[in-house]
Protein backbone atom coordinates (compact mmCIF):
# COMPACT_ATOMS: atom_id res chain seq x y z
CA UNK A 1 0.00 0.00 0.00
CA UNK A 2 0.87 3.46 -1.09
CA UNK A 3 1.50 5.77 1.89
CA UNK A 4 0.50 9.51 2.35
CA UNK A 5 2.94 12.17 4.09
CA UNK A 6 2.31 15.54 5.20
CA UNK A 7 4.83 18.49 4.54
CA UNK A 8 3.00 21.27 5.82
CA UNK A 9 3.43 25.04 8.20
CA UNK A 10 1.06 26.02 10.71
CA UNK A 11 0.99 29.14 12.78
CA UNK A 12 1.96 28.30 16.60
CA UNK A 13 -2.17 28.31 17.72
CA UNK A 14 -2.48 25.93 14.42
CA UNK A 15 -4.14 27.84 11.84
CA UNK A 16 -2.55 26.76 8.09
CA UNK A 17 -4.39 30.02 6.57
CA UNK A 18 -6.57 32.87 7.29
CA UNK A 19 -10.50 32.15 7.17
CA UNK A 20 -10.12 33.76 3.71
CA UNK A 21 -7.23 31.82 2.69
CA UNK A 22 -4.82 34.18 3.54
CA UNK A 23 -1.11 33.17 3.83
CA UNK A 24 0.66 36.38 4.67
CA UNK A 25 1.82 35.77 7.86
CA UNK A 26 3.53 32.75 6.49
CA UNK A 27 5.13 34.05 3.09
CA UNK A 28 6.28 37.32 5.45
CA UNK A 29 7.84 35.12 7.76
CA UNK A 30 9.62 32.69 4.90
CA UNK A 31 13.27 33.32 5.17
CA UNK A 32 14.30 32.36 1.55
CA UNK A 33 17.80 32.09 2.65
CA UNK A 34 17.02 29.08 4.73
CA UNK A 35 16.71 25.76 3.64
CA UNK A 36 13.53 23.89 5.34
CA UNK A 37 14.13 21.02 3.56
CA UNK A 38 11.13 20.53 1.01
CA UNK A 39 13.31 19.37 -1.80
CA UNK A 40 14.55 16.47 0.63
CA UNK A 41 10.84 15.90 1.81
CA UNK A 42 9.84 15.47 -2.22
CA UNK A 43 12.42 13.74 -3.63
CA UNK A 44 10.91 10.36 -2.91
CA UNK A 45 7.25 11.29 -3.35
CA UNK A 46 6.15 10.03 -6.68
CA UNK A 47 2.55 11.62 -6.09
CA UNK A 48 0.90 15.01 -5.06
CA UNK A 49 -2.57 14.58 -3.64
CA UNK A 50 -4.13 17.84 -2.42
CA UNK A 51 -8.10 19.49 -2.33
CA UNK A 52 -9.91 21.78 -4.15
CA UNK A 53 -8.83 24.59 -1.78
CA UNK A 54 -5.00 24.05 -1.97
CA UNK A 55 -5.43 23.34 -5.66
CA UNK A 56 -7.15 27.07 -6.32
CA UNK A 57 -4.30 28.95 -4.23
CA UNK A 58 -1.63 27.20 -5.93
CA UNK A 59 -3.31 28.70 -9.25
CA UNK A 60 -3.04 31.62 -8.01
CA UNK A 61 0.54 31.77 -7.65
CA UNK A 62 2.76 32.91 -10.96
CA UNK A 63 4.32 29.26 -11.65
CA UNK A 64 3.18 25.47 -11.12
CA UNK A 65 5.63 24.58 -9.26
CA UNK A 66 5.46 21.15 -8.82
CA UNK A 67 7.24 18.78 -10.58
CA UNK A 68 5.07 15.34 -9.61
CA UNK A 69 2.45 14.51 -10.54
CA UNK A 70 -0.71 16.33 -9.00
CA UNK A 71 -4.22 14.54 -8.12
CA UNK A 72 -6.79 17.36 -7.06
CA UNK A 73 -9.83 15.24 -4.73
CA UNK A 74 -12.70 17.43 -5.61
CA UNK A 75 -15.99 16.39 -6.66
CA UNK A 76 -16.72 19.56 -7.62
CA UNK A 77 -14.01 20.00 -10.09
CA UNK A 78 -14.38 15.88 -11.28
CA UNK A 79 -16.44 17.11 -14.17
CA UNK A 80 -14.62 19.88 -15.54
CA UNK A 81 -12.01 20.16 -18.09
CA UNK A 82 -8.04 20.72 -16.65
CA UNK A 83 -7.01 23.92 -17.71
CA UNK A 84 -4.77 23.61 -20.60
CA UNK A 85 -1.67 24.61 -19.31
CA UNK A 86 -1.57 22.05 -16.74
CA UNK A 87 -2.55 19.01 -18.90
CA UNK A 88 -0.85 15.90 -18.16
CA UNK A 89 0.52 17.48 -14.50
CA UNK A 90 -2.97 17.70 -12.83
CA UNK A 91 -5.56 15.65 -12.77
CA UNK A 92 -9.00 15.69 -11.19
CA UNK A 93 -10.58 12.81 -8.89
CA UNK A 94 -13.80 12.07 -6.74
CA UNK A 95 -12.74 9.14 -5.04
CA UNK A 96 -12.18 8.50 -1.19
CA UNK A 97 -8.79 9.21 0.52
CA UNK A 98 -8.92 5.54 0.76
CA UNK A 99 -9.81 4.79 -2.74
CA UNK A 100 -7.08 6.96 -4.21
CA UNK A 101 -4.62 5.19 -2.13
CA UNK A 102 -5.92 1.85 -3.32
CA UNK A 103 -5.78 3.17 -6.86
CA UNK A 104 -2.28 5.18 -6.91
CA UNK A 105 -0.89 1.81 -5.07
CA UNK A 106 -1.87 0.35 -8.44
CA UNK A 107 -0.45 2.58 -10.66
CA UNK A 108 2.69 1.69 -8.85
CA UNK A 109 2.79 4.75 -6.39
CA UNK A 110 4.75 4.61 -3.56
CA UNK A 111 4.64 7.86 -1.49
CA UNK A 112 2.24 10.34 -1.86
CA UNK A 113 2.52 13.73 -0.25
CA UNK A 114 -0.99 14.97 0.93
CA UNK A 115 -1.18 18.62 1.03
CA UNK A 116 -3.91 21.11 2.56
CA UNK A 117 -5.89 21.19 5.56
CA UNK A 118 -8.93 19.34 5.07
CA UNK A 119 -7.36 16.71 3.16
CA UNK A 120 -4.90 15.96 5.61
CA UNK A 121 -8.08 15.90 7.81
CA UNK A 122 -9.66 13.61 6.27
CA UNK A 123 -6.36 11.33 5.58
CA UNK A 124 -6.09 11.29 9.27
CA UNK A 125 -9.60 10.38 10.14
CA UNK A 126 -9.28 7.50 8.46
CA UNK A 127 -5.72 6.23 9.70
CA UNK A 128 -3.86 6.87 6.10
CA UNK A 129 -1.38 9.54 7.19
CA UNK A 130 2.43 7.72 7.96
CA UNK A 131 4.37 10.86 8.06
CA UNK A 132 4.02 14.31 8.98
CA UNK A 133 6.77 17.44 9.20
CA UNK A 134 5.01 20.41 10.78
CA UNK A 135 6.91 23.52 10.58
CA UNK A 136 5.70 25.63 12.73
CA UNK A 137 6.02 29.62 12.57
CA UNK A 138 6.62 31.96 15.36
CA UNK A 139 3.01 33.85 15.38
CA UNK A 140 -0.65 33.72 16.68
CA UNK A 141 -2.88 34.87 13.88
CA UNK A 142 -6.15 34.21 16.34
CA UNK A 143 -8.23 32.74 13.63
CA UNK A 144 -8.38 30.83 10.42
CA UNK A 145 -8.65 27.70 9.02
CA UNK A 146 -6.90 25.05 11.52
CA UNK A 147 -4.15 22.27 10.42
CA UNK A 148 -6.40 19.42 12.71
CA UNK A 149 -10.10 18.27 13.38
CA UNK A 150 -11.80 16.10 14.83
CA UNK A 151 -11.02 12.56 15.22
CA UNK A 152 -12.69 9.24 16.00
CA UNK A 153 -9.80 8.38 18.14
CA UNK A 154 -6.33 9.75 19.79
CA UNK A 155 -3.63 9.42 17.55
CA UNK A 156 -0.50 8.64 18.99
CA UNK A 157 2.82 9.60 17.00
CA UNK A 158 6.52 9.04 17.18
CA UNK A 159 8.63 12.25 17.13
CA UNK A 160 11.52 11.22 14.83
CA UNK A 161 13.42 14.48 14.59
CA UNK A 162 12.97 18.10 15.65
CA UNK A 163 15.00 21.02 14.35
CA UNK A 164 14.82 25.14 14.61
CA UNK A 165 15.47 27.79 12.44
CA UNK A 166 17.27 31.10 12.50
CA UNK A 167 13.97 32.70 11.39
CA UNK A 168 12.08 30.84 14.16
CA UNK A 169 10.54 28.33 12.72
CA UNK A 170 10.38 24.91 14.26
CA UNK A 171 10.36 21.96 12.34
CA UNK A 172 9.10 18.56 13.53
CA UNK A 173 8.42 15.01 11.73
CA UNK A 174 6.43 12.82 13.19
CA UNK A 175 5.96 8.88 12.24
CA UNK A 176 2.00 7.75 13.12
CA UNK A 177 1.28 4.93 15.42
CA UNK A 178 -0.89 2.82 14.24
CA UNK B 1 5.54 46.20 35.91
CA UNK B 2 5.78 42.42 36.87
CA UNK B 3 5.96 40.35 33.55
CA UNK B 4 3.85 37.23 33.21
CA UNK B 5 5.46 33.66 32.14
CA UNK B 6 3.42 30.61 30.85
CA UNK B 7 5.25 27.35 31.15
CA UNK B 8 2.38 24.75 29.48
CA UNK B 9 2.32 21.39 27.53
CA UNK B 10 -0.38 21.36 24.82
CA UNK B 11 -0.97 17.88 22.21
CA UNK B 12 -0.12 18.69 18.96
CA UNK B 13 -3.35 19.53 17.57
CA UNK B 14 -3.43 22.26 20.67
CA UNK B 15 -5.40 21.10 23.46
CA UNK B 16 -4.32 21.23 27.07
CA UNK B 17 -7.01 19.11 28.27
CA UNK B 18 -10.15 16.84 27.03
CA UNK B 19 -13.40 18.66 26.94
CA UNK B 20 -14.30 17.03 30.61
CA UNK B 21 -10.56 18.39 31.72
CA UNK B 22 -9.13 15.23 31.62
CA UNK B 23 -5.52 15.31 31.10
CA UNK B 24 -4.54 11.17 30.95
CA UNK B 25 -3.22 11.12 27.28
CA UNK B 26 -0.74 14.10 28.93
CA UNK B 27 0.18 12.27 32.15
CA UNK B 28 0.65 9.09 30.13
CA UNK B 29 3.64 10.29 28.32
CA UNK B 30 5.02 12.32 30.96
CA UNK B 31 8.53 10.52 31.52
CA UNK B 32 9.47 11.32 35.39
CA UNK B 33 13.21 10.49 34.50
CA UNK B 34 13.31 13.29 32.20
CA UNK B 35 13.88 17.09 33.32
CA UNK B 36 11.37 19.14 31.21
CA UNK B 37 12.52 22.31 33.26
CA UNK B 38 9.90 23.40 35.39
CA UNK B 39 12.22 23.91 38.23
CA UNK B 40 14.48 26.05 36.07
CA UNK B 41 11.36 28.12 34.69
CA UNK B 42 9.89 28.47 37.97
CA UNK B 43 13.35 29.25 40.20
CA UNK B 44 12.97 33.32 39.24
CA UNK B 45 9.13 33.53 39.46
CA UNK B 46 7.92 35.40 42.48
CA UNK B 47 4.33 34.34 41.86
CA UNK B 48 1.69 32.03 40.27
CA UNK B 49 -1.57 33.40 39.27
CA UNK B 50 -4.27 30.62 37.57
CA UNK B 51 -7.76 30.46 36.66
CA UNK B 52 -10.92 28.46 38.39
CA UNK B 53 -10.74 25.95 36.12
CA UNK B 54 -6.40 25.01 36.82
CA UNK B 55 -7.03 25.29 40.48
CA UNK B 56 -9.87 22.97 40.62
CA UNK B 57 -7.82 20.76 38.57
CA UNK B 58 -4.90 20.90 41.35
CA UNK B 59 -6.77 20.88 44.21
CA UNK B 60 -7.54 17.09 42.94
CA UNK B 61 -4.08 15.81 43.36
CA UNK B 62 -2.93 14.26 46.19
CA UNK B 63 -0.73 17.39 46.86
CA UNK B 64 -0.54 20.89 46.68
CA UNK B 65 3.13 21.22 44.91
CA UNK B 66 3.42 25.02 44.21
CA UNK B 67 5.99 27.00 46.77
CA UNK B 68 4.92 30.31 45.69
CA UNK B 69 1.91 32.40 46.29
CA UNK B 70 -1.00 31.76 44.08
CA UNK B 71 -3.71 33.86 42.84
CA UNK B 72 -6.62 32.36 41.71
CA UNK B 73 -8.35 34.65 39.54
CA UNK B 74 -12.15 34.11 39.82
CA UNK B 75 -15.65 35.88 40.59
CA UNK B 76 -17.09 33.00 41.58
CA UNK B 77 -14.28 32.25 44.35
CA UNK B 78 -13.59 35.48 45.42
CA UNK B 79 -16.36 35.52 48.46
CA UNK B 80 -15.87 32.15 49.23
CA UNK B 81 -13.22 31.08 51.97
CA UNK B 82 -10.22 29.49 50.77
CA UNK B 83 -9.87 26.38 52.18
CA UNK B 84 -7.90 25.83 55.41
CA UNK B 85 -4.99 24.05 54.45
CA UNK B 86 -3.82 26.24 52.09
CA UNK B 87 -4.66 29.52 54.09
CA UNK B 88 -1.55 31.75 53.16
CA UNK B 89 -0.92 29.71 50.63
CA UNK B 90 -3.50 30.87 47.94
CA UNK B 91 -5.79 33.75 47.51
CA UNK B 92 -8.85 34.60 45.41
CA UNK B 93 -9.15 37.70 43.02
CA UNK B 94 -11.67 39.35 40.97
CA UNK B 95 -9.35 41.39 39.59
CA UNK B 96 -9.13 41.61 35.71
CA UNK B 97 -5.65 40.32 34.04
CA UNK B 98 -4.03 44.32 33.83
CA UNK B 99 -5.41 44.97 36.93
CA UNK B 100 -3.74 42.03 39.04
CA UNK B 101 -0.36 42.61 37.16
CA UNK B 102 -0.72 46.27 38.51
CA UNK B 103 -1.14 44.55 42.37
CA UNK B 104 1.63 42.77 41.47
CA UNK B 105 4.14 45.31 40.85
CA UNK B 106 3.03 47.40 43.71
CA UNK B 107 2.85 44.21 46.01
CA UNK B 108 6.85 44.08 44.64
CA UNK B 109 7.03 40.56 42.65
CA UNK B 110 8.92 40.96 39.17
CA UNK B 111 7.54 37.75 37.17
CA UNK B 112 4.20 35.75 37.77
CA UNK B 113 3.84 32.47 36.08
CA UNK B 114 0.17 32.09 34.36
CA UNK B 115 -1.09 28.96 34.32
CA UNK B 116 -4.49 27.77 32.30
CA UNK B 117 -5.71 27.51 29.19
CA UNK B 118 -8.84 30.57 29.84
CA UNK B 119 -6.33 32.71 31.71
CA UNK B 120 -3.76 32.65 29.19
CA UNK B 121 -6.01 33.74 26.25
CA UNK B 122 -6.98 36.46 28.76
CA UNK B 123 -3.50 37.56 29.07
CA UNK B 124 -2.43 37.40 25.41
CA UNK B 125 -5.72 38.82 24.40
CA UNK B 126 -4.49 41.92 26.58
CA UNK B 127 -0.79 42.28 25.33
CA UNK B 128 0.28 40.70 29.04
CA UNK B 129 2.36 37.91 28.25
CA UNK B 130 5.94 38.62 28.21
CA UNK B 131 7.57 34.66 27.59
CA UNK B 132 5.67 31.19 26.53
CA UNK B 133 7.35 27.70 27.12
CA UNK B 134 5.01 25.81 24.87
CA UNK B 135 5.70 21.94 25.34
CA UNK B 136 4.36 20.00 22.46
CA UNK B 137 2.99 16.22 23.48
CA UNK B 138 3.35 13.57 20.76
CA UNK B 139 -0.71 12.65 20.32
CA UNK B 140 -3.42 14.38 18.48
CA UNK B 141 -6.39 13.99 20.91
CA UNK B 142 -8.90 15.50 18.60
CA UNK B 143 -10.94 17.55 20.59
CA UNK B 144 -10.72 19.82 24.10
CA UNK B 145 -9.65 22.93 25.72
CA UNK B 146 -7.72 24.71 23.18
CA UNK B 147 -4.59 26.33 24.86
CA UNK B 148 -4.90 29.28 22.14
CA UNK B 149 -8.14 31.74 21.51
CA UNK B 150 -9.10 34.28 19.55
CA UNK B 151 -7.20 37.85 19.24
CA UNK B 152 -7.60 41.48 18.42
CA UNK B 153 -4.40 41.14 16.19
CA UNK B 154 -1.57 38.76 15.36
CA UNK B 155 0.68 38.47 18.14
CA UNK B 156 4.48 38.03 16.92
CA UNK B 157 6.75 35.99 18.81
CA UNK B 158 10.61 35.61 18.88
CA UNK B 159 11.77 32.07 19.00
CA UNK B 160 14.30 31.59 22.11
CA UNK B 161 15.07 28.09 22.14
CA UNK B 162 13.65 24.72 21.08
CA UNK B 163 14.60 21.47 22.16
CA UNK B 164 13.37 17.95 22.45
CA UNK B 165 13.17 14.96 25.03
CA UNK B 166 13.42 11.15 24.23
CA UNK B 167 9.98 10.63 25.02
CA UNK B 168 9.21 13.27 22.20
CA UNK B 169 8.27 16.20 23.79
CA UNK B 170 9.46 19.59 21.64
CA UNK B 171 9.51 22.20 24.10
CA UNK B 172 9.81 25.38 22.49
CA UNK B 173 10.28 29.16 24.08
CA UNK B 174 8.96 32.09 22.67
CA UNK B 175 9.19 35.17 23.70
CA UNK B 176 6.09 37.93 22.74
CA UNK B 177 6.95 40.76 20.81
CA UNK B 178 4.98 43.95 21.18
Amino acid sequence: MATAHVFIATSLDGFIARLDGDIDWLLQRDDQTEDHGYNDFIADKDVIVMGRGTYEKVLTFDTWFYDRPVVVLSAQLTDTPVPETLKGKVRFSSLSPRDVMDELTKQGMHRAYVDGGQLVQSFLREGLIAEMVITTVPVLIGSGRPLFGTLPHDVDLKLVSSRCFASGLVQSTYRLIQ
